[in-house]
C-alpha cells in the first residue's frame, strides 16, 4: 500500500487534503516562498500526529508542521519539491484545562492566540503573548518560533511563559511533559530546547502556559526625545520608578511616524515631530489614578532631566488604544511605501545608540538618501531596522540591487555590538545561510549534534535553521 | 609523560592540589557522600579549563566540577574509585563587566553568590538569586543546578536570571556565548541546555546574569491562615493586589515553627501558633508607606474573607529581617532535632492542600508518631516536606528502617499530582535511580540521547543525573 493510502487510511477524509487546492499551506504569509506540498495532513489528536510520524520515517517522507503559518521566514511552508507532508495542527484546537489556582492553562498546539487571550479574559486573568498576528498566529508555532511581541519587557518571550510541553518526537513517540510546575529540577531542560527549534525536532502538540493576575488599569503614554541615548535613560529611569509596573517602553524614529502621517493622515499624533518618540505602557495592579501618579511623576522628572521634551498621558482606555494604534501603524504604512529591506535585530539595550549612530551613517555613505523606517521594543534591545528605497527610487529595483550589500553591512554592525540577527522572528528559510556564516562555530557544532541525536533520519522540517 | 606531569605542567603549582589533604574537594555538604579524587585541577581562565579538558579526553580521565561544592544531592564530589580529577572553578572569580543601562553583569563561574549581590547593590542594582548558602556557593554551581531559593515568584530560578553562557565542551572547545541580548531566535537554546545539566554535559565558565532596579521599599507581613486552602486563597488575592510587588510567598506548618520555638526561644514570635503561618514580602518601587498600604488593604481583605486569622506588619527593615530570619530558622531547628528525610517537591499549587491531607495521612497511618517539617515556597509550589521520626524514637534508627517506604509514600503521591520529585535541588547521585525509575521514559530517551551527542565518550561528571 503506498505512503497516501496509508494516511488516507489513518486520518479519514477529514484529515487528510490533497489535490490541487492547497496553496494556502504552501505559500508563506510575506508570499516569498511558493511550495509544492505532497499533501496536507490535519491529524485531530496527538494519537494521531504521532502515527503520522511514524509512517513519515517508515517511507522516509520528511514533515513540515504547519499552525497558522503567519511566521515570518519560510519555515512553515513545504519546498517546491512536492514530496514533503505539510502537517497542519489546525484540528487540535481544544484548551484542555485553565488552572486558575495555579495561574495556568494547558492548550493545543492549533490553538488561536487570540482565542487563548480571550478565553485567560473571560476568568479576568491574562495571558500576556500579544503579537501583530495574534488574530491568526497558533500557540504551537508561536512556542516553536518563540514569539516575542509587545509585552516581552514585563513577561519575557513564549519561552517565558511556557511551563510544560506534549511533543511528538521525530520517532513518534510523545513525550508528555505537560508540567504546571514552577521549579522542575529532574534532568535536562527538554522544553526549552523545543521552544524555538522551529519545528526542527519535533513537533509540539500541546503547552501549559503561566497566567497572570489583570491589572487593574493599563496606561500609556507618548514622549518626544531628543536622542536615542535619551531614550535609553528614560527607560532606565522607567524601570526604577515604575518597577515591573513598566509594560511596554517602543521607540520610534521620525520617520516611521512620519510614514504614519502621510498614508494614515486620519490617526492623529498628539505630539509634534521629534528626532524620537517612546510609547510607554504601565500596567497597575491598583487602578487608573494611581497609575497616573506614576507616569506624571516619572515624566516630569524626565522633563526636568531634559531627557523628554513634549509628552502626552492616556487620558482614557481609548487614547491608550490609539497611541498603540500609531505604533502598530508603522510596519503598514512602511508597506504603503513601497518593498523594503527588513532586520529584526536585537542588541545590548547600552549599545544601541552606538550600532544606530555607525550605521545610518555607513548606510547612508553607501546608499544616499535610503531611508530608515527604525522602530522597536528599545526595553528589549530589539530594532526593527528598515531600509527603504531613496524617495522616488523604485522599491523592487533598489531591493534588488542593494539588499545582500545592505545586509552584509547591518549584520556586521550587529556582530561588532554582540547582537543578533533574529530578535523574534528566527531563521527558518531566510537567514539559514547568514547563520550558518555568522553563529559561533562551537555553537553550531552543538546544534548539529543535537539535531542528529533527536532526528537522526532529518525527517523534521529539513533544510530550516540549521 | 603521564597525565598528573601534563596538568601540573598546564596549570603549574597554583593550579593543581594533588596530595593527602582532598577532603574538602572530596565530602560533600551534607557529608552524605565521601569520595577519593585523582586530583583537583584549579585552573585560572577559560583557556585552562578546555585544556584541562582536552588532556583528559586525551587520557580518558573523567571530571567532576565543582564551584563551592554547597550541593545537595551529591553532585559536585568525585566517586571513591580515586580515577576522577575535580576541576574546581574557584580561582576563576572575576566580575567580567557590569553594563549599568542594559541591567546585566557578566561573571565568571567561581564569583560567591553573596560577593554578586554586593556588587550589583553597590550600584543600586538588584541580583535577586538569594539562597542559604549565598554566603560560599558560586555562580557557576547555582547555573550548572538551577538553584531556586527565596525571590522565585518574582524573578524566577537561576535559569530565568541568565542571558547568556560561557561553556566549556565536553571536547574541550570554548562556546562563547556571554550574550547580554534579551531576546535572540538564532537557533536552539543551548543557554538552557547547560543550565540544570549538573555538569553533565560541559563546564560553565561564564554567564551574564540578569539585574534589576533595586526597589525602594521591601515589606515583610506574616499571618495565622486556618488551613492551607486559605494560604492557596490569600496567594491568590496577594496576586491580584500587589500584583509583581508580591516577591515572596512562604508557608510554615505549626511544627516547623514549633521547632523554632523550641531551639531558639530567644526568636521572638509575633503570632499565637496557628496550624499555618503565611510570610509574605512586598517590594516597592515607590517607598515604605506605600507598600504598608498595600499591605494593609490586602490583609484587611485576607482578614474579612476569614482566610487570614491574625497578622503582624513589619515595623522596620529590622522587624522584617527577623521574620525572615524565622522562616530561614527552620532548616536549623529541624537539624537539632535530629536527622529527618527530606523531600525538596514541587506540585501544581491548585494541587497542595489535596497533596499534603492525603499524604499525611498515609505516613500517619504507615508510621503513626511520625512528626512532619512542612514548610516553603508556595508561591513557587515548591515543599521542603520532611518526615521526623517519632518523638523519643532514636532518629537514624528511624531512617535506616524507613526511608526507602517514605520515600515511597511520597513519590507516589507527587506523581498522582503531577508533580515534582526535585523542585530546586537536582539529582546528583541522590535522586539518580529514582529519577530513572519515575522520569517519563521517553523524556529519558530524549536526555540519553542529548548526552551521547554531546559527550560521547561519557567524561563529564559520570553516573550523575542520568
Amino acid at each position: 500500500m503506498s505512503f497516501l493510502n496509508e494516511l488516507q487510511q489513518l486520518l479519514g477524509d477529514a484529515g487528510l487534503v490533497r489535490g490541487d487546492d492547497l496553496s494556502a499551506f504552501e505559500t508563506d504569509w510575506r508570499k516569498r516562498y511558493v511550495g509544492r506540498a505532497l499533501a496536507v495532513a490535519r491529524p485531530a489528536d496527538t494519537a494521531q500526529v504521532a502515527a503520522v510520524v511514524r509512517l513519515c520515517a517508515a517511507y522516509g517522507v520528511t514533515i513540515v508542521p504547519q499552525g497558522g503559518n503567519t511566521g515570518l521566514v519560510g519555515g512553515s511552508t513545504p519546498d517546491d519539491s512536492g514530496e514533503q507532508l505539510v502537517l497542519s495542527l489546525t484540528r487540535m484546537n481544544r484548551i484542555r484545562a485553565i488552572d486558575e489556582a495555579n495561574l495556568t492553562m494547558t492548550v493545543e498546539a492549533g490553538c488561536v492566540l487570540q482565542a487563548l487571550q480571550e478565553a485567560a479574559e473571560a476568568r479576568r486573568l491574562l495571558l500576556p503573548l500579544s503579537l501583530a498576528a495574534e488574530g491568526s498566529c497558533m500557540i504551537g508555532g508561536n512556542l516553536a518560533t518563540n514569539a516575542g511581541g509587545t509585552q516581552v519587557l514585563r513577561y519575557g518571550n513564549a519561552r517565558e511563559l511556557c511551563l510544560g510541553l506534549e511533543v511528538v518526537t521525530a520517532q513518534g513517540e510523545v513525550w508528555n511533559g505537560l508540567s504546571g510546575l514552577r521549579k522542575d529540577n529532574t534532568g535536562y531542560d527538554l522544553r526549552d530546547l523545543f521552544v524555538g527549534s522551529e519545528g526542527t525536532l519535533g513537533i509540539i502538540t500541546a503547552a501549559t502556559l503561566k497566567l497572570y493576575p489583570e491589572p487593574r488599569a493599563r496606561m500609556t503614554a507618548l514622549a518626544s526625545v531628543p536622542t536615542l541615548e535619551a531614550a535609553v535613560e528614560l527607560l532606565g529611569l522607567a524601570r526604577q520608578r515604575a518597577g515591573s509596573g513598566l509594560t511596554g517602553f517602543e521607540v520610534m524614529n521620525a520617520f516611521s511616524l512620519g510614514l504614519v502621517r502621510k498614508h494614515y493622515p486620519q490617526q492623529r499624533q498628539p505630539l509634534e515631530a521629534s528626532p524620537w518618540t517612546v510609547l510607554l505602557e504601565l500596567s497597575d495592579s491598583e487602578d487608573e489614578q494611581h497609575a497616573r501618579t506614576v507616569f506624571e511623576g516619572l515624566l516630569e522628572a524626565a522633563l526636568e532631566a531634559g531627557l523628554v521634551t513634549d509628552a502626552a498621558v492616556a487620558e482614557s482606555q481609548a487614547q491608550s488604544n490609539a497611541l498603540w494604534h500609531l505604533r502598530e501603524s508603522i510596519p503598514l504604512a512602511q508597506s504603503e511605501e513601497g518593498l523594503n529591506i527588513k532586520h529584526d535585530i536585537a542588541l545590548p539595550v547600552s549599545a544601541i545608540p552606538a550600532f544606530v549612530a555607525e550605521t545610518d551613517a555607513l548606510l547612508e555613505a553607501g546608499f544616499p538618501g535610503m531611508r530608515l523606517v527604525d522602530f522597536g521594543h528599545l526595553g528589549d534591545g530589539n530594532l526593527h531596522y528598515n531600509v527603504q528605497a531613496p524617495e522616488g527610487v523604485p522599491a523592487a529595483e533598489f531591493l534588488a540591487k542593494n539588499e545582500p550589500a545592505i545586509n552584509s553591512i547591518v549584520y556586521d554592525q550587529v556582530a561588532k555590538y554582540a547582537g543578533s540577527i533574529s530578535a523574534e522572528h528566527g531563521i527558518g528559510r531566510l537567514k539559514r545561510e547568514e547563520l550558518a556564516q555568522r553563529k559561533d562555530p562551537v555553537a553550531l557544532g552543538l546544534m548539529q549534534a543535537i539535531k542528529k541525536a533527536l532526528d537522526p533520519q532529518g525527517l523534521m522540517n529539513p533544510n530550516r535553521v540549521i
